[in-house]
């Protein structure tokens, strides 16, 4: 398979993953009815490919200008109004697809960025605001506080995914191991997000507070 | 009348509208000063242009090339400034206000997209943005849950209303009939949110959830 | 010392006092971990200038080509992280950052935006939206009303000080008095937004609501 193509996938499978999330963040935390949840749904899956396009002059958004994006977007938002009490039983369904959506996204955003001209320090940046920024303009919509800032090992897996994807680029390994180099960066910042969640591990606090939890609800 | 004309018009008309619910939102919900009053005005007023404008790269946005935007911007902020207090009798002031703004700009939003080389669902998409975006934004600058989010029939006439556009253009019918085409579109638009409100009527809830308020306060 | 080189040393002096501000905020305000203290130090120091890049269509940002930026953002949210404590003593420090990131970004802002080709009005618009911008969305992350609506002496100064700019450009002054009269701008926003602080003093109200608080918190 073509790496323009496995990037497709990955990238339509990262917008999947957080329409999803973001639907039933709407069902559960808001009490939204279809319209809500399928736009808010939809703003949770675009949302940081959008900013990324925006940040990089590349517009319009290429989100916008390719129906694929919508339908799969609009689609994750339609399971989870139809499905969504289904979904619910899974544990952690909604914090799984949250960390599928910033993995791969963070893989895709540094690869989009690097592919329209930013340079590698700001193509890491620019994966890690693909990867978080439709989860933030969700929690800023629905009154939370985003969790790039409550949660310590939220950017820091996106960030290095993004690293990843950066390192493979300059070394050429991408050219060769487009797909696997690719997942592999996803699965390691799926990974570490995953086990900073499932063990409550959170990144450092400044000295002389108090460990408290953060300020989110 | 040409159609250039009747559009600027319709858009400095829903510029106004915006403009003067923004103001009444600031001066009723949040208590602010002449500043605020202003500012939350003005953004509520050109917010979804702005961000219409950004998603296509039509940059810098229409709204801060003419003077007569932030004219009537401004006009409307200082307008509710001084006789707020009058406004407010008006039941419903606050609400008529803001369904006119929404269907002036779901019509020349779509028009606008459409002039400037959008595909037929990105107009509809983007007409629907730039009618919901300004109060999106004003809504998450005073911390309420958006009206996109919490009412069912709000983007839905933004979206019938821009579709309607969408539909002459494609049909050929804005050549013939402008004007009337594009007040009939924002018309209809208009009236759906309206008969919406009254009613109480909502968007269909996820099936088995309890048809309770939703989280907007 | 050439003009460029003035007003590059003055913005990232506003870059560094927004991102002290920023993460002091972060510490204080909403108990976050580093990752949260330095994105919010980093979003506010750079939060204006990205805004007015996008609306001005000079993209990508540039606070992303720049490394310095990006640097001095960081560095100032790892000093916070390392020394927040210490800087918390001094009496008013997070005000003061505030006002001097406002007052050194009301400057560069205006500067930047008419060398981007744009009117005096929008000039000064943008000068005063560089200015608030990275404060705005900060406050909107940690779910705060911003400044700039509920405190009627931030925007006026920022506007002040965007104006002076503006007007000194049109009068050949800045060739002649490059850094003083960007210098004496910032002054004067500084001192403005410094003694209504101090003295409590706030924009008028609207005719006949009782001259309460703001609804920040």
């Amino acid at each position: 398979m073509s790496a323009p193509r496995v990037l497709l996938i990955l990238d339509l499978a990262g917008t999947f993953a957080f329409s999803l999330n973001g639907a039933l963040t709407a069902v559960r935390a808001a009490h939204l009815d279809i319209v809500g949840v399928l736009t808010l749904g939809a703003i949770t899956a675009v949302g940081g490919g959008v900013i990324r396009d925006v940040l990089l002059g590349s517009l319009p958004p290429a989100t916008f200008l390719d129906w694929r994006y919508i339908a799969v977007a609009l689609g994750g938002g339609m399971i989870v109004f139809l499905f969504g009490r289904w979904l619910d039983r899974f544990a952690g369904a909604i914090d799984v697809l949250d960390a599928a959506g910033l993995s791969l996204f963070a893989v895709t955003g540094a690869v989009k960025a690097l592919a329209l001209g930013a340079g590698p320090a700001q193509a890491v940046i620019l994966g890690a605001i693909t990867a978080v920024g439709g989860g933030t303009v969700r929690d800023v919509l629905i009154r939370r506080i985003p969790s790039v800032l409550s949660s310590g090992l939220y950017a820091i897996p996106a960030l290095a995914g993004a690293a990843m994807v950066v390192i493979a680029s300059s070394a050429g390994w991408d050219q060769v191991f487009g797909a696997p180099a690719a997942l592999g960066a996803a699965g390691v910042c799926f990974l570490i997000r995953m086990v900073g969640l499932h063990r409550g591990l959170d990144a450092p606090r400044p000295p002389g507070t108090d460990n408290r939890d953060s300020a989110d609800d």
